[in-house]
């Protein structure tokens, strides 16, 4: 074990200094100190490049925020506070809209908090209710905490009632929760205001139930594969829907799944995240030529029609970073830290950036940058700032 | 001329074998016999590998085989007329739906018709308009052009009047003519009625002006871009979206343009077409290190937001090589001649697949080919026979 504490202590040490190095960047570059909220668009050097501001990033923020003053010590100042109310507050008072007798977030307003786009899914409430509930927690403020409360009802209802509400029409054969992403999204809230200490619902835990079924219904092919899309009965769809496979997303979700399973002691559970959810994902979307984890797949070996498909981003990496790590924490399997460690060497080659601090996102199917920018649409402080600290967190316990 | 007149030649010789190629390679495996319409989904080889059928490439490839019918002697028969039929009168029977008082076509639909997806965007209904139109054209037959009418009237009240059929909300900032596409397709449905000779309304003119002046609000920053979004008064937009810049869809505009100079013997408008719309797009548009045309830029230089930015597909080729020979057509420029060398070899050299017949349509920055299919959801039988297909009428002009 001597050998494994210098490798631990040694990654501690570049994760902890690498989380420094990416809120400092974000602390300094996104605040909007005049409408409130973040800039998420953010170039190499930090400038602004758009001031839209997309509500998932903008709540993921906060979250990310409150999590950080809450639980790491380094954090737990009265600036950190400050940013993270600088978003909630912008949320709250500018980002929610009525639309058809619901509460909804648009999915980008401009930078006085003016709607843009309404999105006709439920993620970014989901990221609003992650958002509330840790402010909540975070501030000990009764308002945020009832605000995450009300919207948690909401996407109750639109996962286990209807999702009318979210102007989506009645369509056969196109399932609400057809997607991976809505049970993984759903569990993670359920989850977050678990941790809060937030009382929601006499029966929250039909929606945990309801979440985590619906995900292992993903596990398809003899357990071979995790699928992205799947019927409401959890059959396999037909096409190319149906046959897709999304690394990054299994692999989330397979962490997700094992901590629920570490809580509660489940065996049965920590072994299909494991085996469906980490080992196998990963083994078929890790590239063996040019490492990095494929974006999108095609079970039966079809090209994607993504056009993006074979292109590394870093937040599938990231989460490999955390399931690796939270996988050799609850087995001590060595093989663990070493996927652990050949993830964490290619994403720690590739995408910090020394010279301005931040990472960059998006790399080719080679390896090499395509995009400049720190923050995009899709890229806030979130993957990166989450995984680090939640490998910081496990480094520290097995330390 | 004697150099020239080989070149041409030439050219004439390769995209009519290709053309060839292409139109058995569709019709050979694309034809969904049982339920009438087209598969879109087409693997390297033709095996179907998504049964689901996309509307906009079931109406184009409509259009293509009865444009072919009409115009190109050796394509005018009875298969080709009966082929188009079965994709016409499936379109006709069973992908149209009641919305909000209009017809609207489903931007998806399964294999027998029924709806999988609504887009709140009129481009579906504008190729149904092209597809009926030039059906009624080659049929001679009143249904069509009867269904090309009424559509057709219903597109000018979503450009001219408002757009509240469509499901769109009003949001302020987000305009419906702010992107190119727009105006581009409803230049493109007027001008396909006019070809037809279907008269649809006494002052159809009003919408071709629209069409026109809204085009011509997409040159920007002193005359230098064509920017695919600007607002609802022809004013640069804010970030990302504001300094997009599509290339390829310049292009395409460009060729649309100078058509219309020439028809109305328009020099100011050739001028702004060949300057503005397609020099300059292509200037700035085609790699000078690895060839190929860019999918995205940003104006300033900035990373577009766009994950595929940096791809090369076929279709901005296809309609650069249509645009720099309709120039040297209309020009007599030698240089036009050069580019459209330029562009047309990288094209060949690339795209066709001479083993399976058909074209491949996606590279990644280098040149090397990302995707292996010829159809897909963005892909179907329509910028590769289009383009042989004027290029070839042209051509024969010319020599």
């Amino acid at each position: 074990m001597g050998d494994q504490r210098t490798i631990l202590q040694e990654w501690l040490n570049k994760i902890q200094a690498e989380l420094e190095s990416v809120v400092k960047f974000w602390t300094t570059h996104s605040h909007d100190v005049e409408n409130g909220g973040f800039f998420n668009c953010l170039d190499k050097d930090g400038k602004v490049y758009d001031e839209i501001k997309y509500t998932w990033l903008q709540a993921r923020q906060v979250w990310m925020y409150c999590r950080l003053y809450v639980e790491v010590e380094r954090f737990h100042t009265p600036d950190i506070l400050e940013a993270a109310r600088n978003g909630a507050d912008f949320l709250l008072e500018k980002c929610l809209i009525k639309q058809n007798g619901f509460t909804r977030c648009p999915f980008s307003v401009a930078k006085d908090g003016a709607t843009i786009k309404v999105q006709r899914t439920m993620f970014a409430e989901c990221f609003y209710v992650l958002a509330m509930s840790e402010m909540g927690r975070a501030s000990t403020e009764e308002k945020y905490k009832v605000a995450a409360r009300d919207m948690m009802r909401q996407i109750k209802h639109w996962c286990l009632v209807d999702t009318e509400g979210l102007g989506r029409e009645n369509i056969p054969g196109s399932s609400f929760s057809a997607s991976l992403a809505v049970p993984l999204m759903a569990y993670c809230v359920w989850e977050q205001m678990l941790t809060c200490e937030i009382n929601w619902s006499d029966d929250a835990e039909v929606l945990q139930k309801w979440a985590l079924d619906k995900m292992l219904q993903h596990i398809q092919r003899n357990g071979q594969h995790v699928l992205e899309n799947v019927s409401d009965l959890g059959e396999e769809l037909p096409g190319s829907a149906g046959r897709l496979q999304i690394p990054g997303h299994a692999i989330e979700g397979g962490w997700f799944l094992l901590q629920n399973a570490m809580m509660n002691k489940d065996k049965e559970l920590a072994e299909k995240a494991l085996t469906s959810f980490i080992n196998k994902p990963f083994e078929q979307g890790w590239d063996k030529v040019n490492k990095g984890i494929f974006y999108f797949l095609d079970v039966e070996g079809y090209s994607p029609t993504q056009l993006e498909w074979n292109m590394k981003l870093w937040w599938p990496l990231n989460e490999a970073m955390i399931a690796f790590l939270m996988a050799y924490q609850y087995t001590a399997d060595n093989s663990y830290l070493e996927k652990f460690q050949t993830v964490a060497e290619y994403t720690f080659a590739k995408f910090p950036d020394k010279q301005h601090g931040g990472w960059y996102g998006y790399l080719d199917n080679k390896g090499e940058l395509t995009h400049r920018f720190k923050g995009g649409p899709w890229k806030g402080f979130f993957h990166v700032p989450r995984s680090l600290y939640m490998c910081e967190k496990i480094l520290k316990k097995l330390l």
